[in-house]
């Protein structure tokens, strides 16, 4: 049987086959009439396109996209760089696509990827987005994609992340060792991989160790400074916990406002620990317990799968879940022997 | 005299209107000699383009760029939303480019925009710019472009700053009025427009109040975590400064790390004031008394003047600055009564 080929379908379409060749890649500057002739033939004939053609192509751009859910946060900004570092020693930009946790702006920016912009992606998915018809929509294309942080698990590409059930059931039983029975959780996004992980880690540390769960000790926070303060405040009040752990840094530092205002007091009347990578945590009245996640590496290492696709023509990204371990920091937040002086501001650890 | 068009460059070089489009541009898919032949004659015939035509080209992309010198950074977050606010609602998609203060970096992702990837573009420069000419190529190709934060005056077109000499001013005479005569400047990026500002602010306030200038008590910080930290134990150490003003956030937390490390107490021993947007700011111990920039204003500002460029194909940019105004706000880290309770976080002010 004959192949077919570009050279082919441009024949049998009377179209160059540069006209093909950018009807298949949805090229802005084809009409939606040639596309759609071009994709039903080619769908007819069953045409695939020849790898190191596309390849090659793919190459053109020397760009990669990050598209990342927010930016005021630690934990992206230092992925960032660790993405970063190894794109500068392969000679490419990076391009940064922020989607404010909005589903929508996610797909419009995959979209916006569809015309050759870049040569690959790396992906943190935002909260709202529930399904994933772009993600592979855009890897039918032959588009590396890599997921970092906020995974999808069900695609044919890598997905790095850090161990969130582990670290999770961690920050919660290092509250209870610390002497607490009555601990919230502040959730983050329960539609996202990291969120669930999250949650059960911390109600499976609460079942082990024999506490009642209490479903309203999981406080569903927000994006929204505001309301999460509102809630925060709420349940600070009404429910009284002993502990706190927080899934996102913003939540910790909303939870020093709260206490200040009801004149709580951090860490007698509660303890706090946070996921967090901020640099100022040391320094936070009283330091805060943190679980650090290796956010550079993270990055580094999502970049550096990426490139293997983007170096090696015959390379094929498969389903593979790497995990890295965070680190818990324990500080005076969750301490129950304190021994702080008047105007001192050494650490006591 | 008849005009010159692409149709007229086009027909004396027997090459399709769309090559000579593009081989003015700059497109990657025209070769080297088309570009030289194309370039050359339209010299030689003195080729305008038509205003109209490239304002409506210009308008494919639906995309700007916003270029910054670095990401962990309350400012830069800030102000990226503040653009993307503006972005939004005019239905453009952003791109971020990170420089990491490297002007080599800065060059070649303009470069990287000459070919329509973008409509237009907010600058802020690298701590190591130290020529223009990759701006004004950019300008000249008809991209319009504005500057925030970091800025070069002498171009065509907006500036939009805060007003760094008088809140640097503002901040040294605050440490002056809580007793300070030993200041120290933690400076940054001498090079450029703000930190030359920030810099002037401060030896003006240190003559205008009679105190001795010491030349040694300017602290040339760099990019680097490490360096920076030797450098402020040096200081702290050999010149026993009674107040510090950082004139970035990054610094004064390497302040409080300092401090600890050598016993110092803030503010007993030494008080301390930064530029800041870090929303844990309040939150440190002590609080740290801030100069906080209306970040969010500023990017909101300079995307809004890029779009009176984008939506009106006359509107031509002009040479202007705007000036937002900072706020000092007085925290514990600048008090000279001090009445803190040992186990007891909440605020003195």
């Amino acid at each position: 049987m004959e192949s077919v080929d570009l050279k082919k379908l441009a024949r049998l379409l009377n179209l160059s086959i540069s006209t093909v060749s950018k009807a298949l890649r949805d090229s802005y500057d084809i009409s939606k009439e040639t596309k759609e002739r071009v994709i039903a033939l080619a769908n007819e004939l069953n045409y695939q396109p020849n790898p190191h053609a596309s390849s090659l192509r793919r190459h053109k751009s020397k760009t990669i996209a990050v598209i990342i859910p927010e930016i005021a946060n630690n934990f992206f900004t230092l992925a960032i760089n660790g993405i970063e570092s190894i794109a500068q020693e392969k000679g490419y930009h990076v391009l940064i696509y922020i989607t404010h946790e909005d589903a929508e702006k996610e797909v419009a920016f995959i979209k916006h990827l569809h015309n050759g912009r870049v040569d690959g992606v790396l992906i943190s998915l935002s909260s709202s987005t529930k399904d994933y018809d772009h993600i592979k929509e855009l890897q039918e294309r032959g588009l590396p994609i890599v997921f970092f942080d906020r995974v999808y698990e069900h695609l044919n590409t890598a997905c790095i992340t850090t161990d969130d059930y582990e670290s999770s059931y961690k920050a919660t039983q290092h509250l209870i060792d610390k002497g607490c029975t009555n601990i919230a959780h502040l959730m983050f996004a329960e539609s996202t991989s990291i969120g669930n992980k999250r949650m059960k880690g911390y109600v499976d540390a609460i079942h082990d160790n024999g506490l009642p769960f209490d479903e309203k000790m999981i406080v569903h926070c927000t994006n929204d400074d505001e309301q999460d303060y509102k809630l925060l405040e709420k349940i600070f009040r009404s429910k009284r916990p002993d502990g706190v752990f927080a899934s996102v840094e913003r939540y910790a530092i909303l939870s020093y406002d709260v206490c200040n205002r009801l004149k709580l007091s951090i860490p007698e009347d509660i303890k706090l620990i946070s996921f967090s990578n901020l640099q100022a945590a040391a320094f936070l009245n009283p330091p805060l317990s943190t679980i650090r996640q290796p956010a550079f590496d993270i990055g580094k290492e999502a970049a550096s799968i990426l490139f293997k696709a983007l170096d090696k023509k015959m390379f094929k990204l498969k389903q593979e879940n790497i995990v890295f371990k965070s680190t818990l920091v324990e500080r005076e937040s969750t301490s129950n022997s304190i021994i702080r002086k008047a105007s001192d501001n050494k650490k006591v650890f």
